[in-house]
This record gives C-alpha cells, structure tokens and sequence, in this order.
C-alpha cells in the first residue's frame, strides 16, 4: 500500500490535489492565545521550553503588548525595530503571546479559556523534543503541571502539559511518535 | 538604540537571557484546534489556503480522526504509514484537525468556539502570504468570510478571514509589516 497512502485526495473528500499557484510561498507563522500576565508567560516559554523573545510590539493607546516566542537564534535579528519586525514575520512557527494590560494585577480578572472544556475549540500547541520522558522529568523538577504524563493512559511516550494560564502543549519525539500513534496510521 | 532592542531580557521581566542547553532542537511543530466537518475544513485548507495533507491518524475506537495540514511537499512523504507519522512530526508549524466522529450529521452540534468571544483565550492561526492585498481579492473570489478586510480599521494592510468553523486566520505579508505595526515596534 505504500504507492496508495490514505492520505490520497481519492480518501479524503473535499482534499485538493494541487495547490494552487497562486498560494506558492504562503507558510504557517503565528500561533495566538491571550496571557495573563508576561513575566510568567516569559519565564515559561523561555527558561521551561526554551523559546526566544523574537519581538515585541506594544500598543499604548490599546493597552496590549505582543510577545512573538520561538526557537530562532535572535542574535540573528536585525538591530533596527522596524527590520526586526519583518525579520520575525519571516520566521515559521512562532507564538504570539497577546497580554492585554492590567489583567495581571485585576482581582477580578478570571483567567483565560484554554479550549478543552465547554465551550470547546482551539486544543494545544505541540513541541517536538529530543527525548518525551528525558523532557518530562526536567519539565517535573522545575515544578510544571502535567495533564497527562508520558505513561498515562494508552498513548505511552506522549505527554501534555499546561502554560502559566492553563494552555496544553504536547510533548512528543520523534523517536516514540510513530509506534505511539501505530493503530491510527 | 540598535545595540539595545528592547527585547533584551532587562527590559522583559521573567525572560531567560539563554535557552536551557536541555532544550536544544526543540520546535513548535502544531497548532491543534477542532473541527465539525472535514470534508469542508479539508477543501478550505488546502484549496483557499493551499496547504496538503501531511498525515491521516484514524481512531475507530475512540471515535475521532487527525488531519495534519501543513505546507510541505507530500511527495516526499515515505510511503509507509508509520514513517509518514514520524515525517510529519518533523515538521515544523502544521496544523491538527481533529474531528470527532458524527458532528457533521448532528442537528444538535453547536458547533465550536472559536477563542475570541466569552470566554476569551485561543485568539488565532497566522499565514504569511506573497502579497495581503492579492491573496484577500483571491479569498474574496473564492467566498471566504472575513473578520477584517485589508484596509478595514487602523491597520491596513492586515486581514483576518474565518476558517469553516469560525477560527481566525490573520494575513499579512514581509512586505507591508514593518510599517504596519511601525508604531508598536
């Protein structure tokens, strides 16, 4: 079955064979989900998961911030504000923390909606790592909550654990995904 | 001020200055979020968006299916399934639709929230395209809603579209960002 994979336009109806020309170049670049508060959200995604603060846009007159994280080598960007805007928008893959002021310090502030309860919708972001079980117990020693770890439930070798507001991320390795995830294949 | 971005960790509380050597080769690889109607979100992605279908993980079991989208070259896919998994996972910036089994027939789905009504949380996906203005005129050709058009509110130049099932996609281009978002940079 290998020269007929079931991912064929033939299996999968509403697929597209082509994709159109005039689509060439178009690539995935941001992710966006709301923060409480960015010194924990930085901390997280940087010290935990090990992401770069790329850019940071701030927004007085609308009272946000947005910190665009990911794994490019920012000694790399250019020194200009503007280029550097540009630069990070050229990069694939990037997450766009957006943190609308104030909610950090508001008591009355009630949190963000992570998707996974009602009303559902937006799931996880997913890292790939070098090792599921290797990251797991780094992300267990410095404290970070687990929704699932790697040998919970059937799927051994995947985890998911939470953001400072509660957002899954998946973690995963290429060395454990495909038997993992075998009987869906 | 070139030499001192305000993206320095000094001026970014909570920010590690150097990523964990124990997160090297770390990457963001998906954006999972929900959806009614593969047949639909399918035709969406991958003819208005011109993504392919990276890989199909099916669970008869517990009921749902995984369709990993993204804009890589299917043709170098390995032709068994379980490589196909672990190629896809090697990818960065894919995006992960799942979908339950039967709520595309169910009168009674509700259908998903989309993160950018209450309760608020998931805000969007983001595709860097050639030209803002030229692929909105294409998605306006082909019938996709829009949030934003282009030169809608203050930002021209930046469009937000719907996806089937209500998630925003923003897009926006290298050429016109920098300007764009100049008073913010």
């Amino acid at each position: 079955m290998a020269s007929e994979p079931k991912e064929l336009p033939a299996n999968n109806p509403g697929l597209t064979a082509t994709p159109d020309p005039a689509t060439k170049g178009y690539f995935m670049q941001q992710t966006m989900f709301r923060i409480k508060d960015p010194k924990v959200s930085l901390d997280f995604y940087s010290r935990v998961l090990g992401m770069s603060l790329l850019k940071r846009l701030d927004f007085p007159e609308m009272k946000f911030s947005l910190y665009f994280m990911g794994y490019e080598n920012t000694a790399e960007a250019p020194g200009n504000p503007v280029d550097r805007t540009v630069w990070t928008f050229s990069q694939k893959a990037t997450i766009e923390l957006t943190h609308n002021w104030g909610t950090e310090s508001d008591p009355e502030f009630k949190g963000y909606h992570n998707g996974n309860s009602e009303p559902r919708g937006f799931g996880h972001i997913g890292i790939t790592v070098d090792d599921t079980y290797k990251a797991c117990e780094r992300f267990q020693s410095l404290g970070v909550e687990f929704v699932k770890k790697p040998d919970d439930g059937k799927m051994k070798g995947i985890a998911f654990i939470k953001d400072p507001d509660g957002y899954w991320i998946e973690i995963f390795d290429q060395k454990t995904i495909g038997t993992v995830t075998q009987a869906g294949s």
